[in-house]
């Protein structure tokens, strides 16, 4: 159990600490759906989710986890029987798999090596194998090994083939680009409790023209997540939701929309670059190996190989026990193998100072040799080199 | 739109007012769910469900509004071309009837008038005729009309043609007896937003044995509702999630249903008796005339017909936009010719005096004869012969 008197650090990539602004929405009296003071916050956060997604789409909000807006991609785009194509490359990959199985798809799961992106070509050979491929379903940040993959080039693979692409980007959208209009991606999935900094509890679904048609030839089988109730009853004036929305959670949302929209979106992606570039440079430094690939677009989390003279499964736990700095291991496999350090979010400069001084003094009392602040001096300096100011929204 | 400089007093059936306690939880630094100080008030809570429930059943929790916990009983327990039976009586029983057409049940729909309770010998002569029916939806509180179904007789009903029985009891857990396990009710469903006194997001299902064998017996179709993968990690010690949960909103569950542990549940049921007492009380003192049944069981919120001399729309606008008491009107057929004011959750005797105040204000305003402060007196008097102590919980 972690000592509750020793100051907390979360660092992990979902939840993510929240603003102060978006901790205090929630804490206000509740409103009832239907009024007026809550239409009016509503319909402006459906606004602000456009603007992050880049797109005109009508943004579908779910209250659910993030996996509620995957398969409401799935229940609405998969039909039994039919060839799926799954394109992963780590654990959260995987659930569209495990979510098209369960959907009676005709799987088709191309998996890339953990730590590895999808490539592009390989996604054209699979393609070129299933011409009856409807639709693609791959990630864009990968949280669980920290990869993010160019989902540019495979919506042109898939396209090119006449099949649509969803993607997962819960953990990137607001961290990395993925501007979906521009790209032509067909769904863009998302959840609040990452970059966008604010509670667990909703998901997001943007689907185009093309995949709403797809939906629309084969209802049923899906209520809660049918994307067509959703999308006609938010388009009213003003924007209306077919379930009881999560009052509190759309409340501290529209908050964090709102600081999205003051920092600017190119500056978040900006200041997320910055925090990638200086936790790589900090792991170098202290010669310990990147899990994923030296990747200037991989900065939404960072996984780094734990050294094999140690017990990798200490490392987040001392972490945590010891001073307060809650990080996330590896998942399946990795467990033990790697650590990773999120900075999608709330999170600024300092944020990975903390973090990485607290992983060089643990695998030091772990036995590992390592030269205190070196890793830390290596972030210092990353971030001053970019000479811009490395204030966070509050 | 509401003036925000009138101080504000939200009387609807979803969602409810907060205590403050659990606004305040919602306030907190965020946590990482799987950190040890997420799982004890998550292993907590879902304990605490348990009690709610009145159930030894694992009672699954669902980041998603109520209907999310409504479809998981479909999903998991109709089978496409199989008869499902509905048992119907206002909007919300209807919606169990679009959830089986969605997930391709035969489905069997009983309608009920709205404002009347289903009747057990109705179900008994509709299920005569449905010999191989499986399962029957019904609803628990009616919050579109204020009935209060009598679940006991209904289950026997049920169970006597070897169907199992699903009770959507959104809004009457927690305000109305419902003991799952000794009335024998195969399934129910609920939602944090009423009479728990928790902010809209999380729903909950709890499935005895029966229930589960059936589900286990068609896998398939569902993944985020699923309940066989719910209950077995649920089950762990300690308790996992399948998906990140919604951490700020289980931390104001957990408060909430703390506050009902202290305050004791069969004292909880006996304020919520008094306050639907005294509502009935002070409308049949204005001659108003009740929409649903005079039940001493109707305790969750009552419906009034509005006099036909007015414009019956008028009345919630008026109070809300004039004297800041949000209640609701009619939905569907019964817009402008019923108001519905909820006593379910952190209600008080007070909260029933002021809205009755306002309703007295807001009739005379609209030209409605009526003696202020008689139907005032009604409510006081209900609530002096009750002899008890009036606080809620704080």
């Amino acid at each position: 159990m972690a000592n509750p008197y020793i100051k907390q650090y979360l660092m992990t990539a979902g939840p993510t600490p929240l603003p102060p602004a978006v901790s205090q929405a929630m804490a206000q009296p509740m409103l009832y759906h239907r009024a007026p003071a809550f239409v009016e916050v509503y319909a402006r956060a459906l606004r602000r989710l456009k603007a992050v997604f880049q797109t005109e789409n009508e943004v579908m909000l779910f209250a659910a986890s993030g996996s509620g807006a995957m398969e409401s991609a799935v229940a609405n785009l998969v039909r039994p029987g039919e060839p799926a194509v799954v394109a992963s490359s780590g654990k959260f990959g995987e659930r569209w798999a495990e979510l098209c199985d369960a959907y009676g798809a005709r799987t088709v799961h191309w998996r890339t090596e953990w730590g590895r992106k999808v490539e592009p070509a390989e996604l054209d050979r699979v393609l070129a194998e299933q011409p009856d491929a409807e639709v693609v379903f791959t990630t864009f940040s990968e949280t669980s090994t920290g990869v993010v993959n160019d989902i540019r080039e495979l919506t042109d693979v898939a396209h090119r083939h006449g099949a649509l692409i969803a993607v997962d980007a819960v953990s990137g959208l607001g961290a990395v680009p993925l501007p979906q209009d521009d790209w032509g991606v067909d769904v863009v999935v998302a959840g609040s409790q990452k970059a966008l900094m604010s509670p667990p509890g909703l998901a997001f679904a943007s689907a185009n023209g093309a995949a709403l048609e797809l939906a629309a030839a084969a209802p049923g089988r899906r209520f809660y997540f049918d994307w067509g109730a959703t999308v006609s009853v938010q388009r009213k004036d003003p924007p209306d939701s077919p379930f009881t929305p999560a009052v509190g959670l759309v409340q501290a949302l529209d908050v964090a929309l709102g600081l999205i929209e003051d920092e600017g979106l190119a500056e978040v992606f900006e200041r997320h670059r910055l925090l990638g570039r200086a936790t790589r440079a900090a792991a170098r430094t202290l010669e310990l190996e990147l899990f994923g690939p030296d990747d200037d677009n991989a900065n939404v989390v960072t996984a780094i190989r734990l050294p094999q003279d140690l017990d990798g499964a200490a490392v987040p736990r001392l972490m945590r026990d010891r001073f307060g700095i809650t990080v996330a291991g590896g998942q399946g496999h990795l467990k033990g193998r790697i650590v990773r350090i999120a900075h999608c979010g709330y999170f600024g400069a300092f944020d990975v100072v903390v973090t990485i001084a607290a992983l060089e003094m643990t695998l030091s009392e772990l036995g590992h040799e390592v030269e205190l602040g070196a890793g830390v001096a290596a972030a210092q300096r990353a971030f001053l080199e970019a000479g811009v100011p490395l204030a966070t929204p509050a």
